[in-house]
């Protein structure tokens, strides 16, 4: 959209051009079933070899270690409950932390209702996880951790190597949500030393419609949509050519431009936070005091309900979000911002800006040329009884 | 793919111009996540909202009866699981038929092997199955009767009405995978009485990562997809924006031309069957004898295995298959044929040609060109020994 400044990419990415053309190209020249043997049926397998290949390398993993999904929560889902019904005769426990995106967080709560126990750690005040309080929380009964790589409303990054190295010691799989990390942090399975890993295409300038789950080589999972065991038997259904093919680039993209767009990311959400703190004293920035992903801002902003900042930000050009999309428009305070000790009505005021290949200086500049006005005029008008006008 | 005859449809269709056009639109304009609330996030959702109701129109349903998937494997899941879930404490019996897609009959499997029992009602020699032993396999205990809509192998029409009809007056949910169904027969979930229909857009000229299911209003379902709560919490994950636009288009397109590709194509359908017949005096149409979709013919070929047959097919440019593409490459003979009470090696010798908008006169008499000829071939070699060579 012209014009507008999109500070919201840990929802959603922009297509990127290349992306797009593969897209392209494969509907139209490789529409084929990868199942079928014919001329057209390979044309559509090479397409979906090659892409995994292409998220192989980003992930430091071998393509049959790849298993593609409809998306970030297919994956997370088919991690948690793939485990826990493959494994459920040697235990119904597991381990998460209380910041997880709601793909985890529900799919834990799915199967507690299935007679799973599930334990969430607490995190400190910049959603940090502490490593020995999920060790601590490990029985003989514990079949899974699950521990996000970097949190999608405040951008903290979590200790997963550390957990991951404990936990396999003691015979634990370990399952990381590592959609916000991809792009921005260098992922390596090995380096990680996780045994499942979740992506989404739509994160990193992909499509929606592709994600993957790692599957480390010998982990037992049972599917979660059984059909004509396409994937390895691991996600039945026929594959999503042009969407994984288009994720294929897209992780090409992300494993070659890393290095660079972080520190490019970093500088611009210096200038973000920097300028906010000067323009708005009592703004605070949530995680500030923990490792941090370099495309997440989360900001709080005493005396204001963030609906009320998003729709005139949104008004003045600007998109930014209160959190996670997935629960945007719910009347309930986040749960990442609650489990890092805030009051709710502390994070009612708390929007998120995270930034994206497409964001400049002068984008940042925008918004604190912005920001400033309207949180001013969000707070009279709260002040008056007129919140939500 | 130039000068090539592909007569595979039912294991997927090219794509349709229109839906092209439609997604590279949406790739480029309508990025964002439809569960954000600013300018970008409120175009996507729009563009989920008209799929949706173009949908809803080819099913005569409503809206906000439709649930996008990320394909007919997913739809036929959510299905069978989603109201296994959501009835166990009513009931663990499931009825189903011998020649269900593998998308039912291995969710079925999975289900088995958490403790549901499932009934799968044989079928004559045309692979139709009678009502009364659907009826008569109802138990007290019987909380879902799934029974396709076309056979996606032999292209057998189920009497789904009749069915759905009895099993509802005895409360008892119904499914019916229409997949193969659709674009070919009216479909309306008011005449034919089901509570749950599957869809699948890649059938129909739509893109692969798209499928719904159809929700009746008022039945109770649990989701495989936990998260972010979308689809009116019965999956989650960001939608598949492009995908579903694609979608959209390719069922008004279904709808709208429905009675004529049904007529045209059953036009293709008798020429090429009279032509084979002539042409091979011993083969046999499957099927043949029960009310079948225009767009499936399956040709029992005595003396060859179909592998042989369909790989000169190929190098003389036309495209068929064995059967279900989602089981090319396995040793297994079709669970369809089988219960059509074919022995192994007559179901190793089928041929599945499947007509689609693309598909002429001329196409198909270059198969009748070619595949007598090509079975010749394969009957001497088969005679010497030789096989597969």
């Amino acid at each position: 959209m012209a014009g507008r400044v999109y500070l919201d990419h840990a929802a959603t990415t922009p297509l990127r051009p290349e992306v797009r053309q593969r897209m392209v190209e494969v509907l139209g020249e490789a529409w084929g079933n990868p199942s079928s043997l014919h001329a057209e049926g390979r044309a559509a397998r090479a397409v979906v070899d090659q892409a995994r290949v292409q998220v192989a390398e980003l992930l430091g993993c071998r393509p049959r270690e790849v298993v593609f999904t409809s998306g970030g929560t297919e994956a997370d889902n088919l991690a948690l409950k793939g485990v826990a019904l493959a494994h459920r005769d040697r235990g119904r426990h597991i381990v998460t932390t209380a910041v997880e995106h709601p793909a985890v967080l529900e799919a834990c709560a799915a199967l507690e209702r299935q007679g799973f126990e599930v334990t969430r750690v607490p995190v400190d005040g910049d959603g940090r996880v502490d490593p020995e309080r999920v060790l601590a929380a490990l029985r003989p009964d514990t079949i899974l951790v699950s521990v996000m790589l970097v949190n999608n409303e405040v951008g903290t990054i979590q200790p997963v190597a550390e957990i991951a190295a404990a936990a396999r010691a003691r015979g634990v799989l370990v399952h990381t949500d590592a959609v916000q990390a991809a792009g921005v942090l260098l992922l390596d399975v090995e380096a990680l030393g996780v045994d499942l890993l979740s992506l989404s295409a739509h994160k990193i300038g992909g499509p929606k419609g592709a994600g993957a789950l790692y599957v480390r080589a010998g982990t037992q999972l049972l599917p979660l949509l059984d059909g004509g065991g396409q994937e390895r038997r691991l996600r039945s259904g026929t594959e999503n050519t042009a969407a994984i093919a288009g994720f294929g680039v897209a992780a090409e993209l992300a494993a070659r431009e890393c290095r660079d767009r972080a520190a490019r990311l970093a500088r611009l959400q210096r200038r973000l936070e920097e300028g906010i703190r000067a323009r708005i004293p009592d703004a605070r920035i949530h995680g500030a005091g923990a490792p941090r992903a370099p495309h997440i801002t989360n900001v709080g902003l005493p005396g204001v309900t963030a609906d009320t900042v998003l729709i005139q930000l949104d008004l003045e050009g600007i998109a930014a979000s209160s959190g996670s999309a997935c629960s945007a428009g719910t009347p309930e305070p986040s749960h990442v911002l609650q489990a890092m000790g805030l009051a709710a009505d502390e994070a009612f005021g708390a929007v998120r800006f995270s930034l994206g290949d497409g964001n400049s200086e002068a984008d940042v500049d925008r918004v604190l040329e912005v920001l400033p006005r309207v949180v001013e005029r969000a707070r009279r008008a709260q002040a008056l009884g007129l919140a939500g006008a």
